[in-house]
């Protein structure tokens, strides 16, 4: 038997020749019934045919398929891609017997080339065909582009003694910074909920979640985040306690996919979580939050293994908010670094420095000055992430 | 015969012990008479002691001295730093007979650590008895920390027939951002200007060379630019023909100095000026300018020679200001690679690609939408940034 996922939800993956090395690159996820349908998109200026796309077809909250290729963002490609991704859409719609504008598209890869729109016509009968109930995992593959592991994971509900889904499935890699989505997240859920009411709970989950991550503080043409509620379940979402129990398990699903994100960033060895707590507002926490996890510096402090506050309290200093450097601490997990604005000495910092050995800790700042509070999860610049982006064309 | 870099200044520099490699690590400048004198500093909340001390000292618009240590920020140091600094300052004023207040006080290097005061007063008479008209060349050495070669240029002007000098030396590498000076440079001039005059002159020259570079955004402490002018050629500022014919000649020093530090920039391998012409506003060029000039993602591919336009046009929509891809040029020198927001095909990317194989090159993005212009100059992100940058202080 296969494995379900979620309930009503099948998928598949497959090479269709778009990635130069024979990859995944090609997805496809299907629910049987119609579902309600809510999405966040990237804030760049220039946005890619699918997203512009989407953005249109997503307006009456339903859908029923997303098709999703890796390789290629379809982004700069002019009234060419458009017409390339209304064709994805209308080949999985076609194949599978539904209405084109059911289809949800998404892409991502390089900029600025046009699709091989053939090749992915001719994979489309043989993708929709391999639709099964436990074909994510090949999906999460195909929409990979420098990721090194597929990202999914399925969380359970439980509302009234019955029991729903929520599953979560991500690539990102490079480009993720807050203030956006991720490159791609693709979340599916059993559960009966107006679509309303189901953009409202994923705007707020992915403010704990997408929204505070930052890999190289670039933003993408292309990032994409859909939830899918199909009903299959049973389980209606109607009242403030429904909504509560399915924003818990959502939040948690999106956040998990925010972790595993960050750990498989480029080149990342490190996962680290910065905590501003004392500043005059939450928005002056999250501008300096924002601005440490970001500083090339301490990324690069975080890479070589340092404890430079110096360079956590310099970033701190340039976000442009209130900040008194003589009032500020600074621990590395419960290890106090930094008191008054001064380094605690030696002592301190060799106990900080075993704590940046490890793969994943806190940083934590706090100012003193007032109850704003943010966090936001980083990793570290590492010599693999310029090899990376250095070769990533070639 | 000493050579002279400029009338009336004579400087040294040695090897203190503060840096663990024995280089030269503690200099200095000193004007035969008291100079008129101007300041910029950095816009960091977190400010060294040197600088707030410098900040505090400049008001009355004179000086006479400044010393100059590297190998060590004196920052967050709390009151042991600006005790340490007026020592500094009081140690060059005893040996060569001056008032303290006449002397300024920069430091650069490592944030966080106690200066080595000791080592400094001990070098002390060596240093002030050691400066010479022609000991610029060791000061320049002396101040540098990760930069490769000391940065020196003097230029001639001609004012109704009498010849005057302007002379700079800087220090950059890293942590180099608009907005910001750059990390320190000293200016030494022989005209007779009036000191508010001398501010406004540098202020101008400033924001068309160091407020125009960036090395990885990230900007410092430290951050310091001093101008002195003693007078000692005669040449005096006094109406607008003589402060033009002045401000082109600071201009070329500084723009030249800036162009010299982020050649020398940490691990860069090229020098690329990015160009932004019809933007809706100045501000609106320059947003975009330094967007591009930051991107972790534009300045890999820079270091890979991979004419990604693509990644220029995403960071170029992520600054936030108006923009509209469909009418977007990006050249690469004068070859012409997108147009109307599409790559211009495989010939103009073939000789993109010898365009960026060279070491120095120009990016030219044109929006049509408006008059804005502004340009900026920056580096590519290299393993070695990243090498330097996470064994810093190890």
């Amino acid at each position: 038997m296969e494995k379900e996922y979620c309930m009503g939800f099948k998928a598949a993956g497959l090479p269709a020749g778009i990635k130069k090395n024979g990859d995944k690159d090609l997805g496809v996820i299907i629910s049987e019934s119609s579902a309600n349908a809510a999405g966040v998109f990237t804030t760049n200026k220039v946005q890619a045919a699918p997203v512009v796309l989407d953005k249109e077809r997503i307006k009456p909250g339903i859908c029923q398929a997303v098709i999703v290729n890796s390789g290629n963002a379809n982004c700069c490609t002019g009234e060419q891609g458009m017409r390339d991704a209304k064709a994805m859409a209308k080949g999985v719609a076609k194949e599978f017997g539904i209405s084109e504008e059911m289809v949800l598209v998404a892409s991502t890869g390089v900029i600025g080339e046009s699709l091989p729109i053939e090749k992915i016509k001719d994979s489309m009968p043989d993708l929709v065909k391999s639709a099964r109930s436990d074909g994510f995992q090949d999906f999460a593959e195909a929409i990979l582009t420098t990721d090194t592991v597929p990202k999914i994971i399925v969380r359970e509900g439980e509302l009234g003694g019955e029991m729903f889904k929520v599953m979560g499935i991500a690539k990102g890699a490079g480009m993720i910074h807050p203030n956006m989505a991720t490159l791609l997240g693709f979340i599916c859920t059993d559960v009966q909920i107006n679509s309303k009411v189901l953009s409202e709970a994923l705007n707020q989950a992915n403010k704990k979640s997408f929204n505070r991550i930052t890999v190289d503080g670039d933003t993408s043409t292309n990032d994409t985040v859909l939830i899918m509620a199909n009903g299959m379940s049973g389980v209606e979402i109607n009242n403030a306690e429904g909504q509560n129990v399915f924003q818990d398990i959502l939040d948690e699903v999106m956040v998990s996919l925010s972790r595993m994100l960050v750990k498989d960033a480029e080149g990342a060895t490190k996962l680290v979580e910065i905590t501003v707590k004392g500043a005059k507002s939450d928005t002056d926490a999250r501008a300096i939050a924002e601005t440490i996890a970001g500083s090339s510096l301490v990324k690069t402090a975080l890479f070589g293994e340092d404890a430079n506050w110096g360079r956590i309290l310099a970033a701190a200093g340039r976000a442009g908010v209130a900040l008194k450097p003589e009032k500020a601490e600074i621990y590395f997990n419960n290890v106090l670094m930094v008191k008054e604005g001064k380094g605690c000495g030696p002592e301190a910092e060799a106990q900080a420095t075993r704590v940046l050995r490890e793969s994943e800790f806190s940083i934590f700042l706090h100012l003193h000055l007032g109850n704003g509070d943010a966090s936001v999860l980083t990793c570290d610049l590492s010599i693999d992430y310029v090899k990376i982006n250095a070769d990533y064309r070639s």
